[in-house]
């Protein structure tokens, strides 16, 4: 019986159950964590022999470059074919890096405050304010790192297929000191959702008001299908191109979770005025990236095909847990109405939003009783969700027996929530 | 005989011979470069277990942590203890980064400009100038640097034991807008030389204007000792606790020249307060460094005596090569009187002070007959020796053989360069 048809008694009745049942699951004292979104340790097992047999002694790169050495700022040319064949871009619009993406996006933002980013008219600090479009629900640390960089952040609802875009093309004509947007397009954390064609023809088509505006897309799961019926998504850098704004665009990806969250490869691609800009900047910064983890995995995956086969193997593991995270929701909360939850086909996350003003009171009820998420409302920005609603579900990392456990307390959670708020 | 002896028949005759010389050395065809310290691949070869047989399928820290996954931002804990007995720190008072030092000392600087050290009243860039003294000749990568980041340099002269003192404190004390002072402090590049004790404490002990100056202390060479008749260097840190300046440095070391240039560790060292401040800082920046890589060099090295024992193998390579660059320098220019060189314990470099106006001829010369040294000026701010006398040699890299006949081609540059001189 859905809660919106029961009576005060009903509810009053249903509570004292779920309270029971809360309490039951609590005293199990389980210690579960589902904030982040991690690969499981089996996943990580699938790369090993990259650390064990890839690098044989001999170091040289195809280039001629000895990895072991100083060198090549932009990375070694086997490298860059692993990312050009998946992002689609050729090797002068590519740099990598080193294990962290997150690293290419903030040096990229504190580069562009202090230096300006290819076009600017001055550095970005020389404004009074810098502003950033910010989709949300979305990714917490592109949230965290506008906040610490003192970047203005303007929430823009999601839709079905991407950023509400009518807000998008009306903020960023309407104001010189709106210098970016946040997008994390393919598999959206925490949406799962994936932006529609039209919706990035939009983004490449928009006119922002100033000429140094950039789309920061964070094409983070580009490859992270759950099985072979996957989405697709248009290539940023080539419907800017096509649009006249080639140099209107920055995407980041990575291998975090390809190879490993910690020793995996970032890269960055533009258009080759950006990516020359950049290189020259950070020239200054360093004398170049960690080549041997370069070509340990150029090495391992041999090319693009490798690392679609790879994707396959992450996702036999990790698709059961999706699965039972879905199954458990629609078993234990379809029923009674409570709570809407996305249906991804890749990344990492299921976005659940719980009944208006439940989400805190979800989280603190499931931290009570062991089971750690995101924290409510870390999905928008400066960590206020309007609707007190979306909590973002990370079912990656534990077993599925573990997150079976979890989800079960989890739902109760959901339930006890919803019936405090009704009978508030 | 002196050049400084020879009547105008003499130098015309020696110029003649010389000439001769330089064209038979450049019909030679060499091809070499000694532009940039480099290990020699001998060099690197000595680490070279550490990428075959370090990580044997077990990534886990003896802090519990997954290298292979996301976290642990300052460092996992034996690779720490690596760096605390080189440097003499607590574990509180380093952070382990990625493979370049450079980078840690940009990213220190770009925070600073951005966000303020710990104890700033402001961000350095909302002053209308920001300025750091720069003892030269020097690390051209630093005042590069701060080109980049459009701080503005001050030249200070280098003593024999450090930079000239007087002039550091009476510029410190001049100006709150003088934020920073670069020092290689340990076999200094390009000079060669060690800061003695009372250069060290008189750091330690300055009265900056700015309540939030720091020294920029790139002790790059801590370890690169020629022989068991090295230099020692004061703990930096320990010295501004003792004298009350607790948070005014921040020391930058790497394996870069221990293990591998391209994928070696960097660190930070500061006082707890300052690594508490930049960890705040760089966890909007990373969710952490390589840990695989920083665990690849705890089971390489095992302790700070490893590493110890591993320079020992490294001095084996590059002190014959120290030793011929002297050599010849001694034969074939001191009967002559023309250049000063130093004669370092460890480090690498040698600086060779041609006389005055020589330097950018020197390097043209030996570049038109193929050898390509550091460019001249460069080891001074805005690229400017005002003696264009300095040229930093780098004998690392090449084979002895090569170096040989490198420096004998040297020394006919300067010869013939300082007959150009003389004859003008």
């Amino acid at each position: 019986m859905l809660y919106s048809e029961m009576n005060k008694e009903q509810l009053a009745a249903e509570k004292q159950t779920v309270e029971k049942l809360y309490e039951e699951l609590k005293s199990k004292g389980m210690k579960l964590t589902m904030a982040r979104g991690i690969p499981a340790p089996e996943q990580l097992d699938l790369s090993i022999n990259m650390l064990l047999h890839c690098l044989d002694g001999d170091c040289t790169s195809k280039s001629g470059a000895d990895c072991r050495s100083y060198g090549v700022l932009d990375g070694i040319p086997e490298a860059k074919e692993l990312f050009m064949d998946m992002l689609g871009v050729s090797a002068n619009e590519v740099i990598v890096g080193g294990n962290s993406s997150l690293q290419m996006m903030y040096d990229t933002i504190i580069r562009a405050l202090q230096l300006g980013v290819y076009g600017s008219e001055k550095p970005w600090c020389k404004y009074d304010s810098v502003k950033f479009i910010c989709p949300a629900p979305g990714y917490d640390r592109h949230f965290a790192m506008c906040e610490a960089l003192g970047i203005e952040m303007i929430t823009v609802e999601y839709k079905d297929d991407g950023p509400d875009m009518d807000e998008v093309e009306r903020i960023a004509a309407s104001d010189e000191t709106v210098k970016g947007i946040w997008c994390v397009p393919m598999y959206s954390n925490p949406t799962g959702i994936t932006y529609s064609d039209e919706v990035v023809r939009r983004l490449a088509n928009m006119k922002p008001a100033a000429k140094d505006f950039r789309i920061f897309w964070d094409n983070a799961y580009c490859v992270h299908h759950l099985s072979d019926d996957h989405d697709t998504l248009l290539n940023i850098i080539e419907e800017c191109k096509k649009a006249g704004n080639p140099d209107m665009v920055f995407e980041f990806s990575s291998t975090s979770k390809i190879s490993f969250p910690g020793g995996g490869l970032a890269v960055i691609c533009a258009s080759e005025n950006n990516i020359n800009f950049i290189k020259k900047q950070m020239a200054f910064q360093t004398i170049g990236f960690d080549k041997l983890n370069q070509l340990r995995h150029a090495k391992f995956f041999k090319n693009y095909d490798g690392i679609v086969k790879h994707m396959k193997a992450h996702a036999a593991i990790i698709k059961p847990k999706f699965d039972l995270v879905e199954y458990m929701l629609e078993k234990e909360l379809q029923p009674l109405g409570i709570g809407k939850w996305t249906h991804p086909k890749g990344g990492y996350f299921i976005s659940f939003n719980a009944p208006d003003g439940c989400a805190k009171r979800v989280v603190e009820l499931a931290k009570e009783a062991g089971v750690v998420l995101t924290d409510a409302g870390a999905t928008y920005p400066y960590k206020r969700d309007p609707h007190d609603s979306n909590i973002r579900i990370a079912p990656t990392y534990p077993s599925v027996a573990d997150l079976r456990r979890a989800m079960e307390l989890f739902c109760v959670c959901v339930r006890l929530a919803a019936l405090e708020k009704l009978s508030a």
